[in-house]
């Protein structure tokens, strides 16, 4: 019953890994070189290092173990996840040192530089959230590939464009990688594939493996804020503390509202999971405007009650309305959070302003950096949903979405558990 | 079969769970402001984010995920345990702030202040792993915020009255959660609740998650007890090194009386789980008076073995004698060892005395302490007990107990897994 | 059905954990001292922490859950795990210590000794992959003892001999662990235990522990290699940046090579876990001598081919030629990539070498560690194997090879899950 071949991996999977890796390795050979801007006395990579870490265990464990609650899918969801992840990343780290090579011709890869490239990473890890279950992994590393290129071309246009600096412009990645991700599945949308939306639905141990991802993604949050805020601890201990705070609200706010939201008067895990981390996301992208405790206290109720009634409503709406499927429901963890960051920073930058005139000029700026991210985000959503679209990637049959049986080799177990 | 709606969440969570975030909101906007005590050279921050992460870690992960080996109850216990811990958190935070809200009208919040409000939190994690499954997530809410303001009030009367310093009060934590705990659980007692008790036990996946839970535990309780050691690096490496110490001969003595009470001979999961702890808890409440590796590891070889014969033989006899159910054998993993603890900080101490006169102050002081902490314990306790068993609260169904199925909604599964 | 008693446990394990227990709490009171060789300012502590826990939690943690995924053996390979590294941990740090006790009649133990006794033990926990559900516990808790004597003796005589620095030999563990495990595994071969290798299998849930254990592993493996590197930032970024980059590679080609080398072209699980972190072990062991990023790179790569290669074809080929049965492959994971980047120091140091009498200098002493190591290695599994062929450890019955039920209690579940 099982499928015996799945040919998109072999003729497929394999050859491409083996073919941009290897690429990968000649691109770091002849234009990559280690280290640079950290100091000689220790201080900067002792103090810089635990934070590397703590965004590393959450885009390749966080993010990984997210959306393992698929019930037949939890093996593609943690393996595909460091696929995409890896590829990504190194990806990020050749496209981002582009300008440095262009006038050094070296690209320098340090901590700092690992960080943004998993950053990068992540925004296309947010992507593949909402396609995951209804493609190949072949789609999906192209989709990372894809989505990271677009995400740089965008940080550089508002560079160059805006002289928006890069800190701002890296924390749009929630926003940028659900709008590229909706923008796919819109694209990608099969009428087939909905037959076993059933196997969507999640257990009681995939529930609990998601709730692990979800509560490492919570928990070292305020080292995702913190990392690129330069190395001035009162700043740091800011981006922190407010990250903190925002994330405790919204985490109740999510338990409420998820109560509030269900027709039965229940919680529900799975939501509970995604919208906890909307505080998070929100003060992230709106980090550098926040002053006081409660702004980004504030801000996390607010993302929260957005975030929960967004993944009650909108996702069946959706779909009704767009044929536009969002299986981790990225729309309202990363998509509306991030908006309503960067509502909260054009707000709370406007209301600090002294002057009128001083006033309007950010407004125009800040609108047009949205404008610009949205632009590229969507266009290149369009432009990688219809390369993926070529039948040549070899889709997964209808039946055989949301099933790891497709990509992975199960045991006949004939032991009783 | 599964119940339909669970009225005790939309009519009392919610609205309380809303209205408590929203006053701690105004209270934040109103007296606290991030920063204070960190030097601006960074230096302190670096030092202290990877264990405040530590500690987060075990607070939010590690309890979370100890409790969930209860085979019906574990999306309750690793969630419940996430909204008690951060309303517990910061209502400590805004509790702890009132004296200098008192002399400055401002309450400081920095890494500092969030690691002992964690420290609290954990305090009342402690307390409802003796009820957990007995009670609605309201009941623990409140007993979260309830046991914080018995733990601070306790702290400040030692404080007070004895000149106690914070750091030796704040590790009575143990303690006071466990006696807390003991206390609600015999006031609330119910004989019918006793039917579902078959739901207690465990099954290999639920076995395997809370021993995550508690490795985690186990791996950074030495952060856990260094952590508010003052930034002086000899006496921190000896926190580090002596909780280490301790805990490695827990681990090894809890597994070995482990077999020697089974009456099978056989290890017990839970069991060595709860008890390999028990050296970290015994030795972070005598760290002040611990020079010695071998007293430390000595420590360590007499909790495991009065916790490991606690868990064997107490829990039944405590159900049977006292009516009083202690669902994580929080006597066994927090009480027993915090009192061996206290116990051996006294021995240590007079040891260390050179003159008779100040040994006899120091036990009268010592004594003094415990019986002021067991006291506001009880009372807190019998308090808290009381106003619980109020019907208001709408207490689950005795049916109903140990059972996700109340509080949360499961998918009907048509798939096969 | 269930076994009723497990006599090896009451009479042989109990006893031995006491005794041994008892022992080294003896020594630590007569011989260590904590302390030393930190600086005052604290700048050291707060440097090597965070890389402590990291390398902490991935010797507890990650090589505890990595063998999970043995059907019904989970229990035993994460709680026999916990054991066997604590009990060789502290045997480690007493036998390292031998030299200065010489010297000086003490022991020192700071957090620098505490992480080369933590990766002894991981050098012992690798043997023990070789083993695991074929032996008790009393067999592994010896085999950690005698595996870590003689990998400190080894280090002695390649110190002794050849002068080789300690950093270097260390990193050896992995070649010392794999052929110590395989020479066990053979001596100790028994046809009837073949019976239950359907045991072996995995399923759902257990593949995704063992996932979880491998992805910690994967993710902290840079600090497992630089955290012995001496305390100057920028070979520790280039330890951790060359790693990175190894694993990277090494997980990507992993993925290709499991479906070139699968019959049916998909991936397995298990496959991807054991060879994603070859990488790392091939680095680990040529650090010293890598200069570039695409030579960690490269290392990366050839090391992820031959893993998998040989986790497809080794692993049965080995038990029918030679009837060596290694449960978790660790020639593939730890053995092969080891000696791989054994023979990359090699080139690499000798392409460095200025002058023809140099470099063949080098190759003699480098080829004479080789030797010496895998020397004492297979003597020392010879010697540990015979002792444990003795019948008074009790071995498990053949069918009760892979099973929990011989060690742990398990509740009889009425209630419906």
């Amino acid at each position: 019953m099982a499928p015996q071949y799945a040919p998109s991996l072999r003729s497929c999977l394999a050859p491409l890994l083996l073919f941009l890796q290897t690429g990968f390795v000649v691109i770091f050979a002849f234009y990559v070189e280690i280290g640079g801007d950290i100091e000689a006395d220790g201080t900067t990579f002792s103090s810089f290092y635990p934070e590397f870490q703590d965004v590393n265990v959450m885009v390749i464990l966080g993010f990984g173990f997210m959306c393992t609650f698929l019930v037949r899918y939890s093996y593609s969801a943690t393996g595909f996840n460091l696929l995409v992840a890896i590829m990504a990343s190194q990806w990020a780290i050749i496209l981002r040192g582009m300008e440095s090579w262009y006038y050094t011709g070296k690209i320098r890869a340090d901590l700092r530089s690992l960080v943004v490239a998993e950053m990068c990473a992540a925004s296309a890890l947010i992507s593949i959230g909402a396609v995951l279950g209804k493609t190949n992994p072949v789609h999906l590393v192209l989709i990372g590939l894809l989505e990271v290129s677009g995400f740089i071309l965008n940080e550089w246009l508002l560079q160059v464009l805006l002289k928006a600096p890069a800190d701002n412009s890296i924390m749009l990645l929630h926003v940028f990688g659900a709008f590229f991700g909706l923008t796919l599945t819109w694209i990608l949308f099969r009428k087939g594939s909905l037959q076993p939306f059933e196997k969507e639905k999640f257990d009681r141990q995939t529930g609990l493996f998601s709730m692990l991802g979800s509560l490492f993604l919570w928990m070292f949050w305020p080292s995702f804020n913190s990392v690129l805020v330069d190395n001035h601890s009162q700043r740091r201990l800011w981006a922190v503390c407010s990250t903190y705070l925002a994330l405790a609200v919204s985490a109740v706010t999510a338990a409420a509202m998820s109560v509030l939201c269900s027709p039965k008067g229940k919680l529900n895990l799975i939501c509970m999971q995604s919208c906890i981390l909307a505080g998070g996301v929100a003060v992230g992208v709106s980090m550098s405007a926040v002053r006081q405790p409660w702004e980004a206290m504030t801000i996390g109720f607010a993302a929260a009650i957005v975030s929960t009634a967004g993944w009650r409503h909108l996702k069946t709406h959706m779909l009704l309305a767009f044929e536009c499927h969002d299986t981790c429901a990225v729309l309202s963890t990363h998509g509306l959070p991030g908006l309503l960051g960067w509502l909260a920073h054009l707000l709370l930058q406007i209301k600090a302003c002294d002057d009128h005139a001083t006033a309007i000029t950010f407004a125009v700026f800040h609108i047009c950096t949205l404008f610009i991210t949205i632009t590229v985000s969507l266009s290149m959503g369009v432009l990688t949903g219809f390369l993926l679209k070529w039948n040549f990637w070899r889709p997964p049959q209808d039946k055989k979405c949301f099933d790891d049986q497709a990509f992975w080799e199960f045991p006949h177990l004939a032991v009783r558990k």
